[in-house]
Parts: structure tokens; sequence; C-alpha cells
């Protein structure tokens, strides 16, 4: 593969945000500001093919810079689910079966030759983009994580993204926090995610006997049950918030991290989720330097994935450790 | 504090190893072969006096020197017990009581004036050494690891040694196995260190019944009656090895790591901890790029902490993160 050229060119980066529901772009200044933005559901039918779900990708790209009047541009991040191979950018995110070891970043280099390209998994891109501009900005050492559908984070160790030997350090939502616990999706036993995931927090709390009103239920529904005071529902916050606790307890010892910034949808349960997190992390972080580290809300919200795949362009010093 | 100069001068790395038991130091050079060494015992009077275990330092530096013909040195490198403030190398090991906040790596500066002189964890030394001239050479992403009295260790990502906040990343004996389990002496709880430490695994052996024939027993007495088939002994072993896989993979999923380099004396049990290891890394590391990792044994031995600690001076790019 042929090396990035080195750094951004002047204009906003075109920013991508590659999710099992939704396709966003946008177009995103240096400073981190969104300055044009559109979205559109990802195609989902079960025979879906990859060519179409890429030009439905182009076709959305082509509107954003149109509608903005065809801005010269820095370059191309885009956030994409995992898992893909690294730096090559050959996605085959999870819940996109339509693209399997599809080449993205080749083709989005062949739409604009001679600009840096950058492809990273989108919750490294949350993390980045909380590093860069949000409730991480200014700190060395920083966890930034998604709990969701799925349970994500990408990790900045001495100012710069760790990106380990394949691209997939920061996965937070994999570290064991009960060994006999749960089966997990990745096919482990007891990983956080197998327990605080949101799907497997509303599984686990209907069969404690939650009976919601609605026969589609979610996590949102179990938080929102949760506040109304619903022991079963609390009782679900208090054990993914314990997991989490566990979890990044854990990530603290081995890393000496300072913040960890935790958004996503379930992040919205507020002191539900949180106040038994923190108290599973006292209870376990106890080596002096690990008291210190603070858990705080992310800061950016749903526009991270976007800001961070601009980071990826804008701060490749800090946030691109590839050609 | 005033910065060190930048590189290394001409000669070897005079390299410090101090520990509770035993006070070493070494001239190393570049290549990572040890020219000259000497050792004593680490004084340990129960109201030693901090001045009378830094004169003991300064003889046996002395000596070496003496001995070496008086050569200049490259630098100072030093590994100690932790905790210490880092990089200021104010040292508090645990164990060794007569210093608390010892600013040896002030008293070095002042003795080898315009010297780098460098300060850092002993498990961190032992992992810096394997990447550099050991088992984890070429790798970009590895742990070394010490699992002895107690479980220490060091993480180089992206090919540089990794600090965290406050030069603590690496603490691999404080990632939780089992958050129900043993009482760690961090104040925590499952951490692998409570688990796997060698006095808490005879301690455990004990308590089920193991009855060796000496009154003071060792995990080395332990490991040798598991190789003769004690049952007892073998379960603890096992149970040691989970430990270590449930840890492991934690830490390979979280900073996807290539290799993890164990030494130290319990890593001499050979395949009656190395294969229940493997077995429980195997259950729990289950992503496509943690199957990858491979668990060896440390290659260097006994005097890795000597050359990590000269390799922080020969190897400051990417071994030393600080001034």
């Amino acid at each position: 593969m042929t090396p990035d050229p080195g750094g951004p060119g002047p204009g906003p980066v075109l920013a991508i945000d590659i999710g099992g529901t939704k396709l966003a772009v946008g177009l995103v200044e240096p400073g981190g500001r969104i300055a044009a933005y559109d979205r559109v559901e990802t195609p989902n039918e079960p025979d879906l093919d990859a060519e179409v779900l890429w030009r439905t990708l182009e076709a959305l790209l082509d509107k954003v810079l149109a509608d903005s009047g065809a801005p010269s541009i820095a370059g191309v991040g885009v956030g994409c689910g995992g898992p893909m191979t690294w730096p090559a950018g050959e996605v085959s995110p999870l819940n996109i079966p339509a693209w399997r070891d599809f080449p993205l970043r080749d083709r989005l280099r062949a739409r604009h030759p001679g600009l840096p390209v950058r492809v990273h998994n989108d919750a490294v891109c949350v993390a980045v983009a909380e590093h860069w501009r949000g409730a991480g900005r200014g700190r060395g050492n920083m966890l930034g994580m998604v709990v969701s559908t799925g349970v994500g984070g990408g990790l900045i160790l001495g100012g710069r993204l760790i990106d380990g030997a394949r691209g997939n350090a920061g996965h937070i939502g994999h570290v064991i926090v009960d060994p006999d616990g749960p089966p997990c999706g990745c096919g482990g036993r007891g990983c956080l995610e197998a327990i605080a995931r949101g799907p497997a927090l509303a599984a686990w709390a209907r069969e404690q006997g939650w009976r919601p009103g609605r026969s589609e239920t979610t996590a949102k529904d179990l938080a929102d049950d949760a506040a109304r005071g619903h022991p079963i529902a609390t009782t679900a916050l208090r054990r993914a918030g314990r997991a989490l606790g566990i979890a990044l307890a854990s990530a603290t010892h081995l890393c000496d991290l300072e913040v960890i910034a935790i958004g996503g949808g379930l992040s919205q349960a507020g002191p539900l989720l949180f106040d038994p997190l923190e108290e599973a992390l006292r209870v376990h972080a106890r080596m002096d330097y690990a008291r210190e580290v603070r858990v705080v809300p992310a800061a950016l919200g749903q526009p991270a994935g976007l800001i961070g795949a601009a980071a990826l362009v804008f701060a490749g010093d800090r946030y691109w450790n590839a050609d």
C-alpha cells in the first residue's frame, strides 16, 4: 500500500462514521466543529450487496460535499465498527454482514487521491475525540469508552493513541470481570461486555422477572424503570456498574490511567450506573497511584465518532501511528 | 530537577538492581553483556538507617568501578523495588523499610555529575531488558513480567516503554482475576498477585493440607513437590496458572499484545504452571487478534534487572520518556 501523504492540507476533514444503524458523514473543522452533516440509515436487507452499500455511502459523501459547495478538504477520516485489518482498513463490521474484508480505505483513497485517508475502529475514534476536544483534553493517560450495544474503547498513553499489534488496543469490553461468568459473544467467558452491554443487561433483568410494558425492550427502558425505582431494573444497573468498576480497576492498575471517559447510551443512566461503578472501582483500585483516577462522563456525545475520525487526520502525530 | 543530558557518553553503563534480598551492581556494555558484577545482601536490621544503606550501596559501586580500573561510564541506570515517585526517583521499596522517599536519583546524580541517571521500577527494568535483548526482541507490543515473591511487570507498546501517568504502568499483578477472591496486599481483592505470588501459593497449599518436610516452606518447595506428583502442590500451581491465564487474557485484549515474557522464581515450575496458564488464556482470550499472542519464558534470567537498567540509558529513545 502506498503511504499517505504527510500532513493534512487546508480545509475541513471529510469524516465518516459507519455503524450498524446509521452511516454519518460530516465536514469537521480543525477546532473540532462539525460544519456540515448528514446521515442515512444503514441498509440492512439480508442479501445486501457490498457494492450497493458502498454506493449508498458514496451518495452520502457526494451530497454532504455538494451541499457545502464542494470545498477542498484536508483528508478523509473514518470510524468504522470492528473488526478490521488495521492500518489497511479492510473492514468486516460485526453488524454489517454485507461488508466482509471490504477494502474501505483503498476505495476512499481512489475517490480522494493525494489526500490522507485514515480508518480506525469506531470506539477508538470516540476515545480519540474525547482526548482531542473532550473530557480527556490535556491528559496524557486516558481510556475513552462506549457502553451501549457493545462495550468498546480506546487507549491514549503517554499522550499518544495506543494501537497494539494489530490496531485492536482499547478493547476494554473483553477484560475479564468474572471468570465463571456468562459466555461472551467473542467466544470467551465473563468479559465485561457479556455482563454490561445493553442487551445483556436487559436480558438479565427479564430473567429476574422484569416485565416492562412493551415486548421489545431495550437498556433505555431498563434505565427508565430504574429511575422510577423498579428494584430489578436498579439491581441490573448495579450489576453492570460493578462489572465496569472491576474492569476499570484492572485497566487503571495495568496502564496507570489518569482519567476514564464513559459515553454511549447506557452511560445516560447517570448515578444509577456510575455510583456502583465508583464503589467497585474504589474497592479494587487500591494502589496509591490508582486511587487518583477519575471517571467522567464523555463530553462530546453522538458526534464524537466524526470528531475523532477527523482527529486521525488533523492530529496524526498523536493519533495515527501508521503509513 | 535539572534534566538529564541527552544521550549516553562512551563506555558501559553503571547498572544497579536494588531489591529486598540483594543489592547488585554491574557494568553493562551497549550490547547487553555484563562486563563486571558484584552484589551484597541487602542489610535488613530492624532499625537500619537510610544513610547506612546508602553507604553500603556506595561502597559496592566504588568496588565494582575500582575492580574494573575506574572506566569512564556512559551513565547510571537503576531498577529498584517499588513504589517510587517517577521520574524523580524518590524510592520507598516495600521490602526495604529503611528507605522511605529516599532521593536515590538525586544522590546518584550528585555522585556522577553530568551523566544521565535514570531510575525505574525493577519489574519494569526486567521487561525492558527482555524487549531490548531478550525474549521480546524485535516485537512492538509486549508484556514482560516477573512471578516471584510479588507479581510485577512492564508494558512495551508501539515499540516504546509505557509509563502511564506516574510511572506505574505494567502492574499486571493488580489486574483482578477473581473479584470475590482473597484480599491483596494492595488493599484490594482478587488481584492476580493475591493468588499467584509465591508466598500466597505456598500458604494456600498449606491450608489445603500440604505438609512438606520443612517448617520454612517456599514456592520452590511447592514446585519441587508438584514435580514429584504431589496432588495438592500440583493443584496449587494449576490455580496460579489459571489466575495468570485470566489476567493475561485481559491484558492481551486491552493492549493487543504480541508476546508475553514470564520470568521470576515461580516461572521455573515449567509446564506445571505454563500448561494451566495456556489453558485459561485460550478459554478467555478469544478475540481473533488475541489468539495470536505467545507466552514465552523470559530469556535473560537473573541479570535482566541490570540489563534493563542499562537500557534506560543506552536506549532512552525507547525506554525513557522523561527528563
